[in-house]
């Protein structure tokens, strides 16, 4: 066989995944959005099915393809990163019997009613079962997958090609330090008023306001929607089909705004994937960190800057009259960007958002590698929480519970979170550096000039490279927090009026 | 193997095969629904892999375990009967290759989109290519069953099993005399006065008042929702997620209550299926004409009598006061049954939407058997509106273009709806000789002994019985469809106060 057919053959093969990718997508789409509630038990059989089956397709009908593509000198260059990534994903995953990916599907649906049963009624013991049957999975998982260090090696791989404890280790502990210190620092601040914002709005004027918002940003609503949904999440069904959430509460408008554009830039990232390469590794999205550096840039670089809430504020008033009456922008900007300790992961500041992650990063290793038992999760929670953010928790439903991710199977998922932060910086700084300020970008209106090159550095890229080699590509350098550290610093230091630190090297 | 562990395996298989059928029924629904409309030719390519898997499947992994199942002495009635039906189909859809189930899905889709624009924009030609292919495609799909009369036999046989034209001629021709014979004593009847109905109500009020009628019918919204869209359906993902859409209009309240009355009806079966019975043909329905019979049943035999519009009309002039002020109940029953010759098939009424489905079944009969050509279709159909239902077509977005059917490959689907009002008429002349009056059922109240009646005798059976094979269990007799002829005539006598006419034996 020709390799231009072989080829061909081998993009066919995986594009039928990619519909079943699609299927699955809108299965669990549908049942977190649209789907009665009564049927809860029979969506997880039909998305144990065609996840079991979609393991089972890949495995029988990728090995002579790839075979086929042995000899790799007819293709280009493009076509060997793309072999070669099947390659290595392919023995990572046939290590998986068919049974577990079955099991692992059924597991993460069951999971996630349980979840959210149990949250409401703030009933951990409800809910520890199905956490200690998930944990058993996720670590029968990562024997198949094997490691060397520790098992959750193998999990964050899954999510973030390459890295390993021992390095996320060495990042959180330094971001652990160096955030602590800046929370000390700004408690002596003078903290921006902020519950200004905390007024009841009616929830239609809200959602128009979130999807005006969409609209400025360039999200297109022919390949695209928003819904209403308890926890926001963004998903595709192929780059023509790019769909994300928001949360709305009466008395919140901001967090459905800032939600809705952290959200945006998960879809834009999806959105510009390459058509053409529909169901390759290059029209995936790299890794989750690389994910969540594009909703961390929307929403923090670009969304909390200065700029922008200048930019959106007459918008924002006409929504909002009696809120901001009387307020300047510059309250406003300090107002969004105030920092609190505070319970919930998803609600939390920029500063601190990191220190809930830290949390969670801490116990999901322990409960992996079997140093903490289920029953004693709730106690460890309570505890790190005053360690590191120094709060007390007063339920499991505000404590424990308040995540989806350990019900559905995502384990080695948070610490994506902060590494998206620290990679958003960067991307920051590298715009800066080839089109200017990203304020004046915003100030003139030229965030089309922002997608673009996110479209051409990142976005258009797929996975050919994990996140350290395109991060290499794009900005000459590995990942730097200090890039991170040091902007919000700077930003801190305006909102809260303290004195700059010298830095440190 | 022993046959209850041959049994176990095919029920298993034959459940993984419901589990696709509920993923392509959730990817057909949202693109309806929900999917952005720049997903469409995506979407089609999902639907095509797989519908075409599916078809795959089901021929590798059902041969040998119903060959397990040879020896049939050890299974009970029931178990035989599912197997007897599991092989009948078997045999039918061996006959088709998976690259044309494949290719007419990816034809249904993308002639669903291309028929959209068509109609919006009346432009037939623009849509005759896709019906060319479409047609091309059914004539192949008809060969691969093999028929002994009419390749229209082979079509006809997928959505009702054993009909054939030589039957539906005879039924047609009969009741095509017989409506247009009513239907010229109608008009020399008193015309009810109906205008009233026609004023502009505001949709979300609307829509609140159809979710009301849901809720008094018995639509339990923990296992279905409903939502809206441009041509009311029905779809089920498994009994315990049952969907229905149905259409708005400002000034059209009536037709969205009896869309939904209708789309209740289909819902109401699919919930009734044995759910232990997921997967097996003991859990689908029948046939296309007696889920038609249970929407009928609703929208016409219940709906459509002066008892349920007695009951539900104290609700109606609290949604709709100024439209009923002074109106009496006679009045409201009487415009509800107002018979009106007009050009669109989902907005007649009971005596003249049995035209409009005779003419389509000629048509679809010519086109498939080779006597009508693409390009003479909107004549052929302006001629027989003129002939059937004496009016003139002023266009083809009210003409030939107005239904969705042939654009998705539906072909000899039609007929079925006609049979679904012959049916419905039956069953309530069944149910009117075991529980007594319907009039009397809805003004107690009792209308759920009419749906456990429903549920026992027709929704429990699934599919182990033709329509035909159900019809003489339940009723004692083959289908009658002198029942339906003398049920409309006489209650249009009531309505337009002509006089009775000897019975003709």
């Amino acid at each position: 066989m020709p390799a231009s057919t072989a080829y061909a053959e081998y993009h066919r093969c995986l594009s039928r995944l990619a519909d079943l990718d699609a299927a699955l997508a809108l299965l669990n789409w549908d049942q977190e959005i649209m789907m009665p509630k009564g049927a809860g038990p029979r969506r997880a059989g039909q998305l144990a099915t065609l996840a079991g089956l979609r393991h089972q397709l890949y495995l029988t009908d990728l090995p002579p393809l790839l075979a086929a593509l042995e000899d790799a000198a007819e293709l280009d260059e493009i076509q060997r990163l793309n072999v070669a990534r099947s390659r290595t994903d392919f023995a990572k995953q046939s290590r998986l019997p068919a049974e577990l990916v079955a099991e692992l599907t059924r597991a993460a649906s069951e999971g996630q009613f349980a979840w959210e049963a149990a949250k409401e009624a703030s009933d951990f013991a409800a809910f520890a079962p199905f956490l200690e049957r998930i944990i058993d999975l996720k670590r029968r998982q990562a024997d198949c997958y094997g490691f060397e260090a520790t098992p959750y090696d193998a999990l964050l791989d899954d999510y973030e090609r390459g890295l390993t404890v021992a390095q996320l280790d060495a990042y959180f502990d330094a971001l652990a330090g160096d955030l602590r210190q800046l929370l000390s620092e700004v408690q002596q601040g003078q903290t921006p008023e902020a519950d200004f914002l905390r007024q009841v709005i009616d929830e239609e004027r809200q959602w128009k306001f979130t999807l005006e918002v969409l609209d400025l940003l360039g999200f297109d609503a022919h390949y695209g929607r928003q819904d209403r949904s308890a926890h926001p999440f963004s998903t595709a069904m192929g780059m023509e089909d790019v769909r994300i959430t928001t949360r709305l509460e009466a008395d919140h408008l901001l967090d459905a705004v800032y939600s809705t554009i952290h959200e945006f830039g998960h879809a834009l990232y999806e959105r510009n994937l390459p058509p053409e390469a529909y169901g390759l590794p290059q029209a995936q999205a790299s890794s989750l960190a690389l994910h969540e550096s594009q909703s961390r840039f929307w929403e923090n670089e670009v969304g909390r800057s200065r700029a922008f809430v200048a930019w959106i504020e007459p918008r924002l008033r006409s929504c909002f009259p009696d809120g901001l009456r009387g307020r300047s922008t510059d309250e406003l900007f300090r107002a969004l960007n105030r920092v609190e300790a505070s319970l919930i992961r998803t609600q939390a500041d920029e500063l601190t958002y990191h220190l809930h992650i830290i949390l969670r990063y801490r116990l999901e290793k322990d409960l992996i590698e079997g140093r903490l038992a289920v029953r004693q999760l709730p106690e460890a929670w309570n505890a790190g929480m005053k360690e590191l953010l120094g709060i007390d928790v007063p339920d499991d439903r505000r404590g424990v519970l308040q995540d989806v991710h350990w019900s559905i199977g995502a384990w080695g998922y948070f610490p994506t979170y902060s590494l998206g932060s620290l990679y958003a910086a960067q991307w920051r700084a590298q715009i800066e550096n080839e089109l200017g300020s990203l304020a004046t970008l915003i100030e003139h209106e030229r965030l089309a000039e922002v997608r673009a090159w996110l479209r051409e550095r990142i976005h258009s890229q797929g996975s050919l490279y994990t996140a350290d080699e395109l991060c290499r590509r794009v900005t000459g350098r590995s990942l730097d927090p200090d890039l991170f550290v040091s902007a919000l610093r700077s930003k801190l230091q305006t909102v809260y009026g303290f004195s700059p630190r010298p830095s440190v090297s």
